[in-house]
């Protein structure tokens, strides 16, 4: 209890928008939905598609001329590599690692017992309740990291929380940049679309850190996605190069829709993302050994209707299950999963599909999951009122996984019972004063009045209370502190980008 | 592939009512959070209170006289017995068991690795969305008894899907009874709040099943809450000397808010739920060895601001994984969880809560999950859209539950990747082509389509589809084959028995 008294006075003393805990510390123990025969004859289906089917590199000479430096045998551009080989490699890549943030207080620890809480990333478009659905811009942008600066249960600011439409395909990564890096203090990721973009997002952290910060720790990571089926693109390779030779990290996602970019199987397309990441860590490893390196999955089932992806279903749920004990067992940093839905606006579909997807992505140890807030429509949307309610469930299983069950003492509460006998209440008993302030998660966005009450102030659903939130939040958020002349190095920095790279749309 | 295609073949020939299967049986492992050691500390909790602390009988003499006569010691109403003594006759129980229904086909085993849905239980309200929230009634009650039996994913009928408020408390469950063994043939539960109408559940099942039938297997349960803290009232002990004389089975469920009814704790509200149920446990098998039981188990967390249950919480969720390990231990069929939330509508607090709720539900392994479908507002309304939404999503956790990842050969999907190469899709494979149909669950309720298409055909949120759902599901509804002297019997034993009792409003 004195453990717990003092986080509470620490949540008392820290300003409003101070995690009591930068993520979460794990302690809730993992949840294996297979035995040793099954992991093996999956491990065994990933060695067969590294050795015996092959992954293709492609666009990037520099990354087959790596490849050949170690002796990779390169077909074409498929490489067939011993299995044993690639695992070896991988067993470079830390298990767990710390992402530092310019506050330091909020630096995350990615992979082991840890796991960090990140809202959507890549849609193109917004809605809130009252604008309706539109395109992203800078704007909504800035809300958005500020929103996500300012809520407890998100841990780091992911990258693209939308799409700024309104700035230059070639220009927005120095925008997006200069607003995490001046708007929160909270670690981020960086751009990987293009070479040069990777390079601005290493080169100002680098004035956020210094030189010497960054080649002993992990300030920044880039999120890449291979081409499945089994291809390799430059962006990937690129970033790699970009990120992993400064000593920075990369995360590594194959998206598989079953049945399109890999069989119409979980089971098959489970093995074949694990092939992929394990590839491509490798790859990671040998640009530079230690770099910090997250092996990602994104599995996504399909309506037989429209052909469309679906969110929250029992396969990808499944998938997340027994993709968290396949990556426990390579000893690498998981990504997977999130709140994730097909739904088009906050209503019921949307809470069932993320709850379940997000529940499953909670228990089954992801170390990192991006789109833990926000998500819409298949990915598509960010959703200011989903944020804010995605973020206030992500309270309750942050204490699911950092509580799980307490078996203190103080737990068993046997002078309750000493006190309260058959047919008596606890309400006032000694236990109940000493515990109850602290005995429940309290979600902000969830009512439990009574009808009367409910409907006295006004009959809000979720979605409407959503919107009060957030507005609420950002009328009171205050820019975390910077140094002056860092500022002002970071918007020089982006200016004179921005001025050398011409407009460009794509 | 040939079970399934079996199945598939099956569930086109069935009529449109008939599930696939009539409950789950579990391939899945069972998700274990607490090791050995701690599940001997929650035990050793569990044995004191039965010990130490005791437990009261109430109300009825003939409970006390059936204690004595075991050779119970009795201080006052408050029996301390020796736990080894207890968990000897909770070892008389079965394990699993199987509740005929007046369909064959519909049969259901509880315990085990099998898991039944049922749903809600007890709502004095009813809300739609055209006709507001109001009483229930007796033709909304029968509705809901409609519905629940053509939807696929509801096994069991429950028994008070709503109060039908415009009928006397005294004759309500006449008419209810009637309403389950006419208007749908899948297995249900009796009376229970008063002695003699828990009778009349049994005779009327009797008429149903025969004497000979009912002698051997159990055809009718009821479910009762015990008075916690620590308190046995008469209503369940006559419920179980009516049901398990008659070798019928009943569920017992401690219902602990922490707090008030238990500790503010989980770990001891959770053993004390135990205790309670394992001393009930053991009465029931003093009054009939081996009739079947239930151990239940229905704990909740509490608004701080209110004082007001809340749900979907983590709190709950925990205690949901603890006591299915801890009922397994035991040897005991679980009923735990459900459908959760505290929300007055189908809004997205309804989804996310009611998901977390049901997910840890499932995974946690309820053998008999009552109020699997249709609950809202803490369980004072059953909502007509949020019975056949949340029994939407019962489809997904059966096929997490049932299936599992698929380990055959044909789930590694092997000719796939020789088929298909690097940068290529799975579209038109054999492998796809063979198994796209029943590769992914296809829910009724959840729109995937593009925004384009989903504002063509009118924005409906989740809750306008529930609604155009279950209309369009009970015109098409059609009565179930029963043999007209069997119908009419027991209408002439409802006709007679609401004859001689009284009008009563209590």
């Amino acid at each position: 209890m004195a453990r717990r008294a003092r986080a509470a006075r620490n949540r008392r003393s820290a300003p409003a928008s101070s995690p009591a805990s930068p993520h979460i510390r794990r302690v809730l123990p993992h949840v294996d939905m297979l035995d040793e025969s099954q992991l093996e004859k999956l491990d065994a289906q990933v060695d067969w598609i590294i050795q015996d089917v092959g992954i293709a590199f492609r666009e990037d000479p520099e990354a087959l001329r790596i490849w050949k430096n170690a002796g990779a045998k390169i077909d074409g551009d498929i490489i067939k590599a011993p299995a044993d080989w690639i695992r070896s490699l991988c067993a470079k890549a830390p298990s767990q690692f710390t992402q530092l943030a310019r506050n330091r207080e909020r630096s995350v620890t990615i992979g082991g017992e840890n796991q960090v809480f990140a809202p959507i990333y890549g849609a193109p478009f917004v809605r809130d309740l009252e604008g309706g659905r539109r395109y992203g811009d800078i704007e909504g942008f800035k809300k958005l990291v500020k929103l996500t600066y300012m809520h407890p249960n998100l841990h780091q600011g992911g990258f693209v929380i939308c799409e700024p439409c309104d700035v230059p395909v070639s220009k927005r990564h120095l925008d997006m940049l200069l607003a995490h890096m001046t708007l929160s203090d909270k670690p981020h990721l960086g751009a990987i679309t293009e070479m040069s973009r990777a390079q601005d997002s290493v080169d100002m952290a680098e004035i956020v850190f210094g030189k010497e910060v960054m080649d002993r720790h992990c300030v920044i990571l880039g999120n890449v996605n291979t081409n499945s089926p089994l291809l390799v693109d430059k962006v990937v390779t690129e970033a790699i190069r970009t990120y992993c030779s400064r000593g920075q990290g990369i995360i590594v996602v194959p998206f598989i829709l079953s049945g399109a970019m890999g069989p119409v199987s979980t089971t098959a397309s489970v093995t074949q993302a694990m092939a992929e990441a394990l590839m491509v860590c490798a790859f990671s490893q040998l640009v530079r050994e230690g770099a910090p390196f997250v092996l990602g999955n994104f599995l996504s089932s399909m309506s037989l209707k429209s052909g469309a992806p679906t969110f929250g279903m029992p396969e990808p749920v499944v998938s997340n299950y027994v993709i968290g004990q396949m990556a426990r067992r390579a000893g690498l940093p998981l990504r997977c999963g999130g709140s994730l839905t097909a739904s088009k606006i906050e209503d019921a579909q949307a809470g069932y599909e993320s709850a379940d997807s997000m529940h499953s992505t909670m228990l089954a140890g992801a170390n990192y999951v991006l789109h833990a807030a926000g998500w819409l429509e298949g990915g598509l949307c960010t959703g200011f009122e989903k944020l804010v309610m995605d973020a206030d469930r992500l309270g309750s299983y942050q204490k699911i996984l950092d509580q799980g069950l307490d078996m203190s003492e103080e737990a068993f509460a046997r002078d309750a019972y000493e006190e309260v006998g058959p047919g008596g209440h606890f309400l006032g008993s000694a236990h109940t004063m000493r515990n109850y302030q602290t005995a429940f998660y309290e979600p902000k966005l969830s009512n439990s009045e009574n009808v009367e009450s409910w409907e006295e102030t006004g009959s809000k659903d979720m979605r409407r209370r959503a919107h009060e939130r957030w507005t609420e939040m950002l009328e009171h958020y205050q820019t975390p502190p910077i140094d002056e002349a860092l500022r002002e190095e970071l918007e020089a920095f982006a200016a004179r980008r921005k001025k050398e790279l011409p407009d460009a749309w794509y």
